[in-house]
């Protein structure tokens, strides 16, 4: 059966969710095959079907792909595949979000036929493929789920979880490796050799869909839980008056010692994805100490940085109350657009709260979002000889090419610089974590 | 005044404590300068003298080097440099052992004369050189603490972390760079160009001598935070049903995946290290939450071990009350015959309580050790089907060797294997981590 979708020369898949993941995804498979990009975000398919990426991840050659972007559901009838890319947020009690995920779920269980395969590659805690996602498809196609090779009429499922770093050019879609994982074995072979057709990199074939959604999860947690240990020793250091970056400098000079540095743990992967795996394993029965005192760590940094950032401007006799603030960077990483769950936000609640007035500014984000999510104008120009303090939140490229000189002119003559993403050398900023 | 000590030919140095850090230190500089290797164990010392190193980690050729071994004080006359090797271990709170440094200070402190240099290695938390040792030093000799160019009488300070991974050939103390710190910017330099010579790999010279002390606490403290976390994420696994091990073979394809794997954590360096931060840093009124957090899962690991053993002995139908079990391995890492601060100790006695039979095989520790420091016989010949469960606890390459065929011949028909370090594939032993 899967051999004949293979020799098919005209597979159809179907991407749904078009966001950095699913977009760049769907632009690799129009290489080989028809592509349906699918997004309810009519916005965006309005955007890309004009050629622009709002993620600034991919430059759009239309004329080239096999490609269709669509808000239309229309579109996915005779569909063979359908890969799921949506968002797998956490509501703000931290509680994994999964409206997407079965949203977008139940529209393809309208969709599905017998033998269809639906992948997906949205981060989620081990076992909603199967638990969660499965059910909502027969449910709604009132097709069966096989999982065993001695079922032959039903749908097929798969677990190929997207690694795709923001903001990265140099590890992108096609040269990192990719994990894959399928129902029976024989549609494991078969997705695993789809996505080499795409990946240069190579594939990673999983025992189980179980265990290709765990490996997903550690890897952000790993990046987590180190974080959060280094921005803990730069609290302890901080302490003891000991300069964090001079220890770390000498620690990295043993062969096995790994390269992390303090800072806010924003977006929707590293500060998320922990939360999914730690609301599973309560619901076990196991409450995970290591994983979620990483969490409460990094959550807990933003404040970090408005408390120390006020207590220095009152030691240096700055008054507080109406003090101007800039907070340069409003995204969740470095020379990244993204915006969504970014702890620059809790920087500049966290100032207002001293009723201190703040500006931001980030020429790479998104001016329009800035202000639909967070009902924040980002500046375009920046006055002289005119902040108080400047926090430096985010390491954009753009700010280190900017030069702390330029910095300096933008503030008064009694200011405080706080360099959080350690971007300037130690003498030319008087804070740091 | 430096300056004519580093052309004195005869430069004498003395290494105080003889462990698996002091002797090839000794012997390295041995090489270069006249070395006394000075240790308050009678018995190390006859050892030495006889060529016998029990750590087994140096092989000793008395006749090629400029040493002396002694345990008798009078040899400290006349010393130039001492360099403090002791061990630095933790109470059974979980508290900073100060003892065997501040006797080896106070024994330094009778010997030291103006332009005396006092170089540490002892691992220890940020601040125990100048706030624990330097008063003893002054307080002992008369003699003032040189930590400014002004000052030119008295003694000098060093502080030089120790690198040594026990049981690692490839990384030995000649090629791991090893960071230098001085209480002067003169003799901090001088320290540095004196281990130059003899570390092939380099020196990295630290701003002072706290930075130096908090680069050495934060190597292990990462290391342990890092197992702590593949530890917990064992058990959120194993209540899954997943299996840990595919889980990080599948995440380790990922470019920036760190391999960890779950174990026991323990030894006089990562499980205590961290100890001694978070000792000093509740000291100053924060609470490592993190650090902590890591201590606290890997120390309950062989708990963990036990409860999980018992618990699959009892679902197999073997009764525990009387049962044979053999655990394989004492010391706290692999091909190390160093028992201190063993973690297999908590799994024995915590069969015992369970009025099991157990009986303990190390064909590396030294069993006369093992009898005086926790009062276990340990066997040398294993019986044929004999035991119920096999717990291998240590990845010695010699049980590696032995392979899992001979394992499974000292055990009766219904029996349990518990290869806790994952060192033989899946399907040949029963439980894994």
């Amino acid at each position: 059966m899967i051999k004949r979708i293979l020799k098919k020369s005209n597979l159809r898949i179907s991407i749904i969710g078009l966001g950095y993941v699913g977009l760049p995804l769907a632009i690799e498979f129009s290489k080989k095959f028809t592509v349906i990009g699918f997004d309810i975000d009519h916005l965006r398919i309005k955007q890309l079907n004009k050629g622009f990426d709002r993620t600034k991840e991919i430059k759009l050659n239309l004329k080239k792909n096999r490609i269709k972007f669509t808000s239309d559901s229309k579109y996915l009838k005779n569909i063979d595949i359908f890969i799921v890319t949506v968002p797998t947020p956490v509501y703000t009690n931290n509680k994994p979000n999964l409206t997407f995920l079965e949203n977008a779920t139940t529209l393809i269980g309208k969709y599905i036929k017998d033998q269809s395969i639906i992948i997906y590659e949205s981060t989620v805690f081990p076992g909603t493929t199967e638990e969660i996602c499965v059910p909502i498809l027969e449910k709604i196609s009132g097709l069966k789920y096989i999982n065993t090779n001695k079922r032959k009429k039903g749908f097929y499922c798969g677990y190929s979880p997207e690694r795709i770093n923001p903001g990265d050019s140099k590890n992108n879609i096609k040269n990192i490796c990719k994990i894959t994982s399928g129902s029976t074995t024989e549609i494991a072979n078969f997705i695993d050799s789809l996505y080499k057709l795409i990946i240069t990199a190579g594939t990673y074939k999983a025992e189980t869909i179980k265990i290709a959604e765990a490996a997903k999860i550690i890897e952000n947690t790993q990046r987590d839980i180190n974080i959060a240990l280094v921005n803990e020793l730069s609290i302890i250091f901080k302490k003891m008056k000991i300069n964090t970056y001079s220890v770390l400098k000498a620690a990295k000079t043993k062969w096995n010692f790994l390269p992390f540095y303090p800072g806010l743990v924003g977006g929707h992967c590293i500060g998320v994805d922990p939360y999914y795996l730690t609301y599973k394993s309560r619901k076990l029965g196991y409450n995970p100490m290591v994983v979620l005192s990483g969490r409460k760590i990094n959550d807990k940094m933003s404040k970090y940085v408005v408390k120390y950032l006020i207590n220095q401007m009152n030691q240096n006799n700055i008054s507080i109350k109406n003090s101007k603030i800039l907070i340069m960077g409003l995204a969740f990483k470095e020379n990244c657009a993204d915006i969504r769950n970014t702890k620059v936000i809790d920087i500049y609640n966290g100032l207002k709260k001293y009723k201190t007035k703040i500006e931001i500014y980030d020429p790479i984000v998104d001016k329009q979002q800035a202000l639909k999510e967070y009902n924040i104008k980002i500046i375009k120009k920046l006055s002289t000889n005119y902040y108080d303090s400047v926090i430096i939140a985010v390491a954009h490229n753009s700010f280190k090419k900017m030069g702390i000189g330029k910095i300096k002119r933008v503030c008064k003559k009694n200011h405080i610089i706080f360099d959080v993403k350690n971007i300037f050398p130690e003498n030319n900023t008087n804070l740091k974590l």
